[in-house]
């Protein structure tokens, strides 16, 4: 019985870590698609969402049946309920990259705004703390999620930063207001990606650690635009 | 040891609900901040946020703890489960009452737009929601939550139109771009309360029928401005 129950949390392990590969995925496409202006791999990105809903519902199953017949204790019981946790944080995860696609195929109609707005270095920020999250809790490297959890200011104030410049283009130019509002929202997208990176690196510190941190190292939601 | 554990599911219950209730106040404090332009009112919301998030850290605590010292099984395994996505959906509810009332305070600083821009109406489906949400889930009326998550859609149009409405506004003058901004934050987030509602009911019908609808009724995340 003991030799099932720890391959049934080896499987959740596995699908878990599928699932991260999968929005991990998504959202590296969403922002190619953003760079390069590719309509068709922005549409992949929307029709690949239903995925991550897939495995978000499948993952509770999971976790609802070994809470019930295995009555799971300590590690085991928070490795459980982290992983219903993630699975939620991945999915939402991918509602966003689908939003950034969503967005590219808006923006592709006009020809590219001519001022620097800086979403490469926020993608890129963000996608690194997505990874991070995910590597800290494939390894329980808690120092690592740590660090994730202290990069996510400078992803909130990139966005502020970004919110400003193209509020400014905006008034300087009203031509540029449906872009301006739809990298907005691009850029808004980028930054909730980085709070899930958080929130799983949240979840991460406290299987290993069993130690609570939300909401101890955040700021306050309000603080962002 | 059964009535132990009985009180202490009761004493769940009755924390949720306290808590709920707190979210309630939120939403309906920072909207009336809205209507009536009262700075003092939203710097209240903000004050009292934490509050929700102390709440959430404890009914994980109370959760995880019945999980590991009572190994719970049909309908109070479902309960305590669904009691932990409903106080985090209470959490952003209380979130995105924060982001309103930041947005209050911006918005207060400049004259009111002339221009009707139907958010009342908005506050009033999203906070209607939420409340019937809650009542479903305290009086275990899956219908009531079924009708709910039906109205979801209505809450994602009128964002959309308000929205319009205020690019709109946007291009035709913009002197009204810093106050359009801010409305369609607000807006934003009176659609994204009525996701949470949505997000409870769809718990409260998984809590009272063991049924998963997450997926299948909600539009896309991408249909959503």
């Amino acid at each position: 019985m003991q030799r099932r129950f720890d391959q049934q949390i080896a499987d959740l392990r596995e699908k878990l870590l599928t699932m991260a590969s999968h929005a991990e995925t998504a959202v590296n496409r969403a922002v190619q698609a953003l760079v390069e202006r590719d309509d068709s791999l922005a549409c992949r990105v929307e029709a690949d969402d239903s995925v991550l809903d897939q495995f978000e519902v499948a993952l509770d199953e999971i976790c609802i049946e070994l809470l019930a017949l295995r009555a799971p204790v300590a590690s085991d019981l928070r490795l459980i309920t982290v992983a219903m946790k993630v699975s939620q944080n991945l999915e939402r995860v991918g509602d966003e990259a689908t939003k950034i696609a969503r967005r590219v195929l808006e923006l592709i109609r006009e020809p590219p705004l001519k001022s620097r707005v800086d979403l490469p270095r926020m993608s890129q920020l963000a996608i690194e703390m997505l990874k991070g999250a995910l590597d800290a809790f494939v390894n329980g490297d808690t120092n690592k999620a740590a660090n994730i959890i202290r990069h996510d200011h400078e992803v909130d104030a990139l966005n502020k930063q970004i919110h400003g410049t193209l509020v400014n283009l905006m008034l300087e130019d009203r031509q540029t207001i449906t872009r301006c509002l739809n990298l907005m929202i691009v850029s808004k997208s980028l930054e909730r990606i980085a709070d899930h990176a958080t929130n799983i690196a949240e979840e991460v510190v406290y299987l290993f650690e069993a130690r609570d941190i939300r909401h101890a190292t955040q700021m306050q939601p309000a603080d962002r635009v």
